[in-house]
């Protein structure tokens, strides 16, 4: 039976709620509800695994290290080697993120 | 930069439009617009991978070998295992999936 991308687990959370739809070895694929949190002043993201990442439902801008920002709307998605250090900036209260990583 | 899963490559395409996003050895990240049109009477999808698909907007049926009819609406998402007939019985013009093959 199908699951539903916009069912939340948690009515309002108090961060950012990660939840994993599928995981095999050298994939997970990953839903991430924002809630309007950013990524804490300072932090960057670093990971050890390549990331494809579509934003499904609202907005964000996405800091990438020596970038300009990137002003991101639903149905934008982009590819994020590993080890290339980024983080969301501002991001809207409905941000519906999935992640792929490889 | 970003791209758009919304943005047409086609304006009024007379049949599904497949679209790549992501390849690598053992995964692929495709986008694929339905624009109403239905898998052909008798056809079956019968893959060699796996897949995992995501119905982005829109709304189908999906009928899946031995299970009773699909009914899929935006956000809802499902995994099909390798060789798992399955066909699109019904779908709306502006169905919009992200498919995911690993």
């Amino acid at each position: 039976m199908p699951e539903s991308l916009f069912s939340e687990v948690v009515p309002e959370p108090a961060e950012e709620v990660f939840t994993t739809l599928l995981e095999k070895p050298g994939l997970k694929i990953e839903r991430i509800a924002s809630h309007g949190h950013v990524s804490p002043a300072g932090f960057w993201y670093d990971q050890e695994q390549e990331e494809w990442v579509l934003l499904v439902q609202g907005e964000a801008v996405l800091q990438v290290d020596g970038q300009p920002d990137l002003r991101l709307k639903a149905g934008d998605h982009l590819r994020i080697p590993a080890h290339l250090r980024h983080r969301v900036a501002s991001v809207s209260d409905d941000a519906l993120w999935l992640a792929v990583h490889f």
